[in-house]
């Protein structure tokens, strides 16, 4: 059996932040095996355009089987494993790089949105099974992440009609606890847990083909 | 000028409840008329499939130059404006048919998307202005309202293509106060409120082209 | 009969607010009467010291039968009938005057916490078969409103043992819908049916004597 | 140097859990001693009375100088350091036992309310410092874990009168991310976590006399 890559990117800190823990988390896992895969770990900044144009370098010299872009939600509970990148960035604050731009599309020529191709609810069900608090999201919002997730998805829609196919998605992850002892009410997860929820994540995309149908949906 | 001919729809109730706000609101308004336009209400079943075909009827029969769809939320705490429909139905509760789909599309000929063409950030403001809570939504969840959406969306793309052009979106409401006096935390807004909050969407829908550019994302 | 007088206070704006709602509804209410009972409305400094000072004064004039002190609470969805005031200051914010205790008594003298002498599980029962939002609240947080309200049952312990007895107690209200406009996912309640609560809650205090036994606890 | 016995509780699992995580930490640090104290843990039943009744055995075996009952909250995302128990049982779910007392006391010639004894900023503020999310709570509820809360207090003020001087409080600990895993939305924080802040603020307790004068307030 070939040995499949899985890239996994985290990004830079934002928003008054000194640490992202999703770059923490994945930055662990870089060359981190299992039978059949092989992690690679690749920073992003968090910067609409240059995230999108860094990802696309990562893509391109690796040739990924599997992409998962990690990130920071500091209003999450949980794991979140994002069902669906939509083409709009509009930014609540400005990114790193101080732009701010207000429903401006990730990529002028591509769909109004893309679903993530990773068996979505088959890793929340592992995740909850080894104890860890996961969910699906309906939305990873409209800042960078978004951004992120939907040039992932696009460079996976256009690899996949040239050959190679890649399954890509996104999963946001709460502050670590130290994040959270700094802001008043935040919840956490440890980066320990972080970092086994992601390979239980890399190995669900290897293992299962099509999704579980488990309800993951969200009324309203 | 051509008085131009707005659809509200509203559901039935749904979860337990005796009545569903969206309905009282937009049953109040048929009929209502302002300068340039006209308001015709109908109601929906609270059912995948059937919801969609009953809109599809009303929308036939009217021929509506703007169709907002409005829809109960009994979590949220102001007006939603919602900014994306999408393929894909996931019933956390059975519809009020007994039916729960998970994972299925709504048209499965359609993309995996729609934007709200309705001006959604002109409407957020507007209603700010007049003192109403408002703002933008990222996602109309993965129920039968979402689904009524992006039915709602895919009709008015075919009939672009085809003509008669239509504006479409769906407003997401809280409860009513009496709703939420049963459920502990709830918010609501009183039904004055809401429907002047629907007033004055409909008459934004006609007097705003180009939507605002005005900040209304979220960060994660 | 006599005609009971139930004070009713409410309190300046404060934290950036132009309008504070506890003010608006409990003046609309001043001269009210229903059988057995009428209104006196007064306003309070949001100044630690000062707002009891003015109390004591409004008290002594009054001589009411029954005191229910109002504030506004921003991140409440529901009338919040609060069981019981705690003898501290301790301020997240400045006051209006400048000052911020920490941890300093609100009475040197007085009991470590007073519960509410009002039947707030009536009043609860009273609002919501009214369909209005309301529950009881275990703590009125430690800011002038609980500063207040000990000031409030403090004055009753006194008058009580001195002869003329008075019934206390404190309600907190959300923002109103224009409040609410102006600050992301804020809850709101509209005016006339803050008032209603408020009414309904003075004729409550009158009518019934012991409170009902009737769940309104939290687990943690 | 005579070393101090710091007495720490922990509760059976109640409201279907089949673990709670107060007792997972308090038992791993069952004869834990750092420089001057020793911990004695106790596991306590989640049952108005009965519970009571333990802790009053420990407290007479044990005669601890300082006391900290542990006891989970389910929907709080960080450890709580309870600065108020009242002398009130009210219970939305029936405990261990089946008995769902409503506005009863927890003791009948007690005092409305007690403050912690324990330094509860000077605990908040070395948890944030080492890097573990921390508040002041203004309420334990009024349930279970208030009323051993309430009876802790009760019985360090008798004692204290008869000598033996205890410090005596409560904290609130989140799920554990297990439990989470299985409770939408809910938050966590991972048991050695747990089991560290229990450390510090054992060994605060021992190093703090007068508190910190540090906000730790709630507005409303």
């Amino acid at each position: 059996m070939k040995t499949a890559t899985v890239l996994l990117t985290g990004f830079e800190p934002f928003g008054g932040e000194t640490i992202n823990p999703s770059w923490e988390a994945v930055r662990r896992l870089d060359g981190w095996t299992a039978p059949g895969l092989r992690v690679v770990a690749g920073l992003l900044p968090c910067e609409f355009g240059a995230a999108r144009d860094a990802l696309e370098v990562l893509i391109e010299r690796h040739r990924p089987q599997c992409l998962i872009a990690v990130g920071q939600a500091g209003k999450r509970t949980e794991i979140c494993v994002e069902r669906v990148a939509i083409n709009v960035d509009d930014a609540r604050i400005p990114d790193n790089a101080g732009r701010q731009p207000i429903d401006t599309p990730v990529a002028p020529d591509g769909p109004t949105a893309y679903f993530a191709t990773l068996p979505i609810k088959a890793i929340v069900h592992r995740l909850r099974e080894a104890g860890i608090p996961a969910a699906v999201s309906q939305t990873a919002g409209t800042f960078v992440c978004n951004h992120v997730f939907y040039a992932a998805m696009h460079a996976a829609a256009q690899r996949s009609s040239g050959g190679g196919a890649m399954r890509a998605g996104f999963i946001h992850i709460p502050y670590l606890p130290e994040q959270a002892a700094r802001h008043d009410g935040a919840a956490s997860l440890p980066l320990d847990l972080v970092v086994q929820a992601l390979q239980l994540a890399a190995q669900e995309c290897l293992r299962t083909g099509a999704d579980l149908r488990e309800g993951g949906g969200q009324i309203d």
